[in-house]
């Protein structure tokens, strides 16, 4: 049994600075490296890529909306073909500085409000495959579970890793419960790494009202934006070795590409 | 006889639309298209590819300084490693979007003040061409005749390709005169056109007080910002074609490389 | 019989030319300023409303998202209290400037997607209502004529002028038809001159299935941004003219203030 | 005997924070605060003058380069008519949100590389004085003893409080020390609060190599980019204190205006 910890890091940008990417680091087996559109800038992507290699942390990008002030987290209308264009060139930006430090890019999964909008609307989840596949079709592209990501990114013949939430609830649906909820977010880092194990055990995630939704579950995203956080991760991941599951990076998951587009 | 012509292009940026690329795309050979520090971005740098393929125009990336608001015109100090990354990146991003459009980027040529500061900053000058053997150690640099570049290029093992303007005059030391000086400036479409192919026919550049200065001519830059840098183009192409001098992409040029590194 | 011709100007960026403010300012009586936040910047701001100083032409402040690729017209998802904030920031910038040239804003217009945005819902017009008054509780708020802005600028104890625009159509509603609809916009610029004349004489607009909606029409918006927007503005201000109705500033309409807040 | 103590917050920008606003205000008698272009944004300056209103800390604008990824810290070449158009539209913006907050701006202080270039370039420093006097007349210029500022501001009439560092050695020739030296700071809180203390005690700065020049001491500036930072400050605050040396705001000090302009 083996599963993936993923995690956002390189979120800095210019004099400001974000998350404990040297703490996080250690922690997870893959990276999703913001690209400059919503934080990050060439030199930090260019130090965040040298710490994933120094852990054996593999490499993704985090491509997001153009915009600094909102950091990526509000809704922005675009058509699906300039959204294609706006991965591609995170994308293409983060693979040259990728190669450059001996590295490589071997996924990608989107950020913030992108992958919001994505996780209900088919076109803006195609064009966002559209752009992975368009740079590089064997990355892997990290999609929420029952998100139209997944499907969208298998019929563009992308291999899709499905992603659960070690801090997150979710509804009978699959959905992920809106923050607006009071119980929406697991703040116990026992309760979640409980419910980790219990998702990636079970091969299932598991809703408030106590549904079990049956699907593979290769990513768990944990977060590193404080000291709490941190705790979490470490908690998750200590939980998981305990129980023999193999923590890998996405590549080492061997999973299978898409259909032929 | 042979001499590449090459322009700026795809300096629009979101709803502002700079330059006349439709016009000079049939005139020219190479185009420098800017990737979105300056101006560009993933949209116009998309269609700026298309266009430039539809007219058999070679592709290169136009890196520069992140100035929206200055044009990429501003010295900026940067050390020597970011101004490298800052360059990777850009390329990295055209990189993937030429690609993605069936062409691939085969030059660079750095834009306005990254391109002055390099003229005579040595260390800024590596750092450029360490970013594009980086990028791609086949990528032909495009530097002016008698810079810093030049020399920094080749030591990179990258191919250079010497350029000269076709609307500029120059002091006794190949440099361009001051932007300052009433005469530094050709504005007569006719007299630019003769003084390419004077360049040319010579292989020389010629400075306002009547020195030759050999150097190899292997592309002239021409202006397409307004419509009298565009007649200023077509005179320019329509006098080299009179000579019999042929007009090939900067590929086309089959340039030797540079020292190994 | 009066009204007033208003349009949107200053809306270049850095080394990026838009729109045709010298054809316009003539033809108009009120510029709505770009304020830095989707278009302008501080050089820009000054050089307009000189401009508008010397064709005695009223300043208002045209505030946005700040969203400089988006040019203002990407819906944006903000706190209301963030909205007030933002409407401030870029009036007062304006303030600033156009005091130091010897002027002063006496009104405000919100920007593309901002306007839109507010026209329908309430909060985000408070937000915008609120931001004003708090810059200068004699600022003139110009508003869409049925949008939800009216109301708020009202309450909030502004004085509302009452928008209407010289190139659109309308529903039996009040609602402009989506540009969705071929119909949507009026090309002619015959016909817009007549549009208009009619709007301003009836005090009412008419929407395209024929019925007339009675409202007082304060103010006409006329754009600038082709050569085939600048001769519908000359159209419009010369029928206005031919049939005695007096062009003047939006102070000069002498407009009541709203309700004690 | 009474001095000021000054220091640079509300730094932060959308998602990124930085500095410790919260700690440091009750350290400090006036607050420069980020106008947008380097750092900070509407919600961040309006919530940094409630707590400066909190804490009785008095306003002022820190104006800087339009340079987010540099933070306003990289030289950028200006005309001196623009710096002054770019001081006073950010002044201008945190007017009118003191305005709406029950407060004002009552002083400007330059921003990092605006305020390096200005400490030598007349032509700057007078186009800073210029912009801040067109904002209003009555605004106090903080100007670093020696500056080019303490001249251009007093000739345009400004009233100038002479600035020195806590934490910052000078040499013979009252300049801080290139950070190139390994002594140019003072890092030692009991070290910093006694440099403080003679300055203010002898209206004089003491250059490394023990010279004397005597000067004004107005105010000092104080950081709190990190937890040493506000033990230095607090250090400095309790010293000054324990002296007897009354702390107050800028316009307590009552300085006198400079020359009519």
């Amino acid at each position: 049994m083996r599963v993936n910890l993923n995690a956002d890091l390189g979120e800095s940008f210019g004099a400001w600075k974000m998350g404990s990417d040297e703490a996080l680091m250690p922690l997870i087996n893959s990276a999703n490296i913001a690209c400059g559109m919503h934080a990050g800038d060439p030199a930090t992507m260019a130090q965040t890529v040298d710490t994933a290699c120094r852990f054996g942390v593999s490499i993704g990008a985090h491509p997001s909306f153009q915009d600094l002030i909102g950091f990526g987290r509000r809704p922005i209308q675009m058509q699906p073909r300039d959204i294609e264009l706006l991965v591609l060139y995170q994308i293409g930006a983060l693979q040259a500085i990728a190669s450059a430090r001996g590295s490589r890019v071997t996924h990608v999964k989107p950020h913030g409000a992108l992958n919001n909008m994505a996780h209900d609307d088919d076109a803006i989840a195609r064009a966002i495959a559209k752009g992975i596949r368009l740079a590089d079709p064997n990355l892997i592209f990290v999609a929420n579970i029952g998100s139209a990501m997944v499907l969208a990114g298998r019929q563009s013949g992308l291999t899709v890793a499905l992603e659960a939430y070690a801090d997150r609830r979710y509804d009978a649906n699959a959905r992920l419960l809106s923050r607006q909820r009071a119980d929406s977010v697991i703040d116990d880092a026992d309760e979640a790494a409980e419910s980790v194990v219990r998702m990636v055990e079970s091969q299932a995630i598991f809703s408030v009202d106590g549904q079990r939704i049956a699907s593979p579950i290769h990513s768990i995203c944990v977060h590193g934006d404080s000291a709490h956080a941190i705790t979490i991760a470490r908690t998750v991941r200590t939980a998981l070795e305990k129980r023999q599951i193999d923590l890998v990076t996405l590549p080492q998951l061997h999973l299978e590409g898409g259909d032929s587009p």
